[in-house]
């Protein structure tokens, strides 16, 4: 193998691939990264238990040449020190050559690496999912998607499921749902007959594997293909396969948790909501249950506090849009009530009540999105 | 107590005084800012057992109105908290008051915290620096000093000395001289007779303090005043007194570990060699020792190389410009080497070596500034 290649393009393809690469892998040979030359380009593998990134970098793109030279073959590097070693290579070319043993060679300017590299026919043979479960969704679509409920996915292995986020495509809408139970977080939207027909209402992907994606894909409008099989899924951009696995066992019904009605309706700026909060949120950290008050008061204004006896009190008195029915003291985690405004995305939001002991929910007020997020209160008083 | 002031002006002083401020202090009232506001405007302070340092915020500077109502007092208030209250709060200025009982009061729009301050005459008295042992520099040619010895201190408690830098003012020189015992940095100025006549010679601020002193100070050209007596330095600039205790203990005589004749010295561009040892350390670091391997070379070439048995080697080729005397191989850390060049702050270096064993000089090629850094090798041929 030997390519000569801009080293931009492959220092951008290599971080993407090291995002699947663990320093301690099952099999040893995952924690080095498979280059491959074909005569169309060169393909760069990561992988570990739970997903494989694959990263193509195209001889000639839009015109543009990144790859000056291109002898096929294919090689396995350790790749733990490929990222500083590409970064610092003082020219902008870098040439990369493999003989019979695997012995590398990667040359820049006057700088000079030999690396020790392993039989690629030793890297396990990945899946290859083909399946006529496929559809596609706008790349900067997915991402706000993903952003908007994934931060709620439990972190606990007390119930593995609840680490992932539940997709659910049925009848041309797109749901996920994210819960850790004690707040849940959704997003639905109309796929616009991009789905090919096809529906399926128990894929859960793993959180963690949707924030390397997240990382990964471009804020871009270019589609992002994705397809489903029983225990794996793979997103597909122009240069990115992304294959992650899918958790096993059956997401919980999460819609009758969501109260179909409200006693108290308070609509207000997020923004100022948001910063209120988080200023009262500041003395209740060091009890670490970082719990806030909220009182609705006379005259549409909202009284946020919060305690800590060592330390003093916070007392903030916000003047809201509306605050529609009966009165309420609640109590809530800071930081549940925080992720969720920041996902909602909208400069005034309404937050329903149904009493200070049960889940309140909080929305956009002018409601163009279906996105709903939910927080269970913190019984105080 | 009461004060009304810029939230800014509260904000930068409050992080300058916290990094004297300690979460575990061996006096609890330590983890506390002391806050005294006099007619002239409000000191901050806060203190551990190495420094203290004073932030004053006058009430008008330079026709700016930093303090817009000001009522004498002074309280304690826990340390801990404050950056991120003051940080947060919703208008740019701030009332701060206390009550008999150091109840204290923050409040800035619609946000209000009540915090419980302590008794300021529990604060300890400190320490008050009267000496006519007081000379001056340009800040920011102190900072320059600093930056050029400091990162060579020790960072082992064996020898306690080491960990500070040894100040020596004589004969209008000021020096600077800091080593862990495997490299040395020392950097000499003429003072331009501001130093009152004064002198002296065994004045040594650990480290760490004058790492502190060099995140607060400004890159400006006003004077900065140094007060020097038997135990303690201050530091005086405008608006902050910064007080060191200084390092007990003689610190060893240093100029007889600097060669005074070499037989090779090789010339060379100094960001050029400090990439390429920085790419042949890649590798090294993962011995843990970060060796590598300098071996002149013919027509003023250098090969720069390291090896690590598992991953593989790197090799560089530099052109210097000019390599004069005997033929040499050294090792040495590639850390060392690195901070000393990065310190110089030259453009071309000289480097002179008097053997594989011997300790080896490293100094501007233009002489302008009495600059000198030395590296011990490391024995490996």
């Amino acid at each position: 193998m030997k390519i000569l290649i801009q080293r931009d393009q492959l220092m951008n393809s290599i971080q993407n691939v090291m995002k699947a690469i663990s320093a301690k892998p099952t099999i040893p040979i995952l924690s080095g990264m498979k280059i491959e030359a074909t005569s169309e380009g060169v393909r760069l593998t990561g992988s570990n238990s739970d997903i494989t990134i694959e990263s193509f970098i195209q001889k000639e793109e839009d015109g543009m040449v990144y790859i000056q030279e291109l002898v096929p073959g294919k090689v396995v590097l350790q790749a733990k020190f490929l990222p500083d070693i590409i970064r610092k290579l003082p020219e902008s070319e870098v040439e990369i050559e493999s003989d019979d043993q695997y012995n590398v060679v990667i040359r820049s300017g006057h700088a000079e690496f030999k690396l020790n590299g392993q039989d690629p026919e030793e890297y396990p043979q990945l899946p290859i999912l083909e399946t006529d479960n496929s559809f596609e969704l706008q790349t900067d679509l997915l991402k706000t998607l993903i952003r908007q409920t994934n931060f709620a996915v439990s972190t606990s292995e007390t119930r593995p499921i609840l680490t992932g986020v539940h997709f659910k495509l049925e009848e041309d809408y797109l749901e996920l749902v994210a819960t850790d139970s004690h707040r849940l977080a959704t997003r639905k939207i109309k796929t616009d007959g991009d789905t090919n027909g096809i529906s399926f209402s128990n894929i859960v992907i793993p959180g963690k594997s949707l924030s390397e994606l997240n990382k990964i894909i471009e804020d871009t409008q270019d589609p992002i293909h994705i397809s489903v099989s029983d225990n794996q899924i793979l997103f597909k951009t122009k240069n990115i396969h992304f294959l992650s696995r899918l958790l096993d066992g059956n997401y919980p019904e999460t819609s009758r948790l969501i109260p179909d009605q409200s006693k108290t309706e308070v609509k207000v700026n997020s923004k100022e909501l948001m910063q209120s909060i988080d200023r009262a949120s500041l003395l209740a950290k060091d009890n670490r249950n970082n719990i806030v008050k909220l009182v609705t008061k006379a005259q549409n204004q909202l009284e946020i506090t919060s305690n800590s006896p060592e330390v003093g009190t916070v007392e903030e008195t916000l003047v809201t849009d509306s605050i529609e029915g009966e009165e309420l003291k609640i109590s809530f985690n800071a930081k549940y009530m925080i992720d969720a405004l920041r996902a909602i995305d909208s400069d005034q939001v309404s937050i329903h009540f149904t009493g200070a002991m049960r889940p309140f929910i909080i929305r956009p007020e002018e409601e163009t999105e279906h996105i709903l997020q939910l927080v269970t209160p913190v019984r105080t008083y």
